[in-house]
């Protein structure tokens, strides 16, 4: 399945970068052993950690360069600068066709401002958008815009609609995904004209799935729909509000269990158990944010994530390259296109 | 402390009303023994409950009506419809002066929407707010505005700010709150157009405590600020999607703890400490969102809480009006009327 896929890896970018990355890599050829990486990075700095990675002999090509984009630096100067930056060579990979899809746990905001000017936005698309998968309830969902653009019009919250609708179909295998608006309210009536303008659009559309109208921040973890639109700002706050709740409880437990001597006997009994449920909700194993809507596969890891959580991203990276994405993506908004243009030309004779 | 506290309550709004709302003042009573109470409702209906509820002798007024808001009317109907209602009824008391404070667990658009036909903006309040108590590592914070206004502009996020700061000041004891906006980062640049503009004006006023500029979502369950302010919008999605991961995890937590009989075993054991942790997260016990802005006490409990949940939103009201939260917040937007004029006198001097 994974015959002939190559990603271009980031190896500089994230906190415990390029350790990180090469053990991220090693790790994922376990699970995708017909996998290839170009690495991009600092020689002295990477090369001593791919000698000692095993499982990446004859799956790596390793290209070096000096430059480094910063965790700090401005996407506009990234943009400026960065032209031979380890970042910016494994987007320009993407764009060359010598890899399949890149991943990268560096600057989001650079990452996302080279993304677009090297690999451009699939005709359709105004905007791309970051979409992650979460656990709830009923399994997995798909959320975006998780931050890329704080203002959104109704036209940007229905082209994210479409793509997160593509994203379910092809990397969920969903061929019939529900999608919603989130809103503060499930009534029709609520929210503001943005979202009710959207709402407007997205019924008019001929979507595959069900369009489910608005969903409330408690439909997010509880799995609702398949994938939840929202703009920017909204759904960038909602992620950071349920990963800080999932580190209070993880906390409140942990204190709970320490409690006493009893409750620490419990602990042990339950441990198999807990330790299911630890892993069930680990954020390592939803890293991997993706950049929906450009003319290529990029994927983004949390910055702080480790080579486990790294692997992962990785995963998803190979994912969306197996299942079509693009493809999906593209036909989509090419079917809207001709849709539209039918209904023009139909309104004009 | 509480001598000669009065307040209105309105029996007939929430799923379980009126014998949450009846049950729920007897539990309160227990805490507040010399709150009164008025009720209004209708009198078939109430009157069962409240001959059950021995703390209640001597302790209420109950005043009867037919009319009552249900919880699918729309805030207009409402308004034009419901001038008999329980619920306006109660809210009139406060107007009337009858009582210090009114509790009601009915339709929320409805209740604001009398709120401010009836009791007006404290002078230089533009739109009142919801704000709400919740858990967090470091103990408790307060958030604004939780869905009254799904548009703000910088002028009512200022304004929001230095409400939850009085509030935080009067009820939660802390003469030198510290406060933020709620923002897709910490970083200066961060975030629209509003925001920016609403943190420049903040950094200009001299309110009590200290600002601290953008916090995130995770910030909110950390305890980073203990005033976490946002539009309405924002503020209810945060929120829901909180309880949401709340419900999550301890839905995953029941589940790992019945996987095995060890687990359960360990559960067991582990019990009261899991009960203490479950009571410490409980959500009836931050049931009681407030109305802030308003000349006169105004608080909102859940639709769907039950009597334990209902007295604890009694107590918020309670707080309030022993705290003279009125006095703290008319004296605030008067001080900071007075600098502005001022200010603008020495400009044009």
């Amino acid at each position: 399945m994974s015959g002939g896929l190559t990603l271009a890896l980031d190896a500089m970018g994230g906190d415990h970068a390029p350790a990180m990355v090469v053990r991220g890599a090693n790790l994922a050829r376990q699970r995708y052993p017909q996998v290839r990486f170009i690495l991009y990075g600092r020689e002295p700095e990477v090369l001593p950690f791919l000698r000692r990675a095993r499982r990446l002999k004859d799956a790596v090509e390793f290209v070096h360069t000096d430059d480094v984009v910063r965790s700090e630096d401005k996407p506009s100067a990234a943009l400026r600068a960065g032209r031979r930056s380890s970042m910016r060579l494994a987007v320009d990979a993407v764009k060359a066709g010598q890899a399949q899809a890149a991943v990268s746990a560096g600057n989001t905001g650079a990452l996302m401002a080279m993304a677009k000017v090297v690999l451009k936005s699939v005709p359709g698309v105004d905007r791309p958008a970051i979409a992650s998968f979460f656990p709830t309830l009923r399994g997995e969902s798909v959320m975006l815009d998780l931050g890329a653009n704080v203002n959104c019009d109704a036209q940007n919250l229905v082209q994210f609609a479409i793509m997160g609708n593509a994203f379910a179909r092809s990397v969920l295998g969903l061929p019939e995904p529900s999608y919603a608006l989130l809103n503060v309210g499930s009534e029709d009536m609520k929210g503001h004209e943005t979202i009710q303008d959207a709402s407007a659009i997205l019924r008019s559309l001929a979507l595959p799935g069900r369009f489910q109208g608005f969903v409330e921040g408690d439909d997010i973890a509880k799995g609702t729909v398949d994938v939840v639109v929202t703009d920017g700002f909204t759904g960038n706050v909602a992620l950071k509000t349920a990963e800080g709740v999932a580190t209070l409880y993880t906390e409140f437990l942990r204190r709970a269990f320490k409690s006493s001597l009893f409750a620490g006997l419990g602990y042990l009994l339950a441990r198999p158990a807990l330790r299911k449920l630890r892993k069930r909700v680990d954020p390592r194993r939803y890293n991997g944010a993706v950049f929906l809507g450009l003319n290529g596969i990029m994927v983004k890891s949390h910055g702080g994530t480790d080579a486990f959580g790294f692997a992962h991203a990785i995963g998803v990276a190979v994912d969306l390259a197996r299942h079509g994405f693009m493809d999906t993506i593209r036909n989509d908004f090419e079917g809207l296109a001709k849709t539209s243009l039918a209904t023009q030309q139909a309104a004009a004779v």
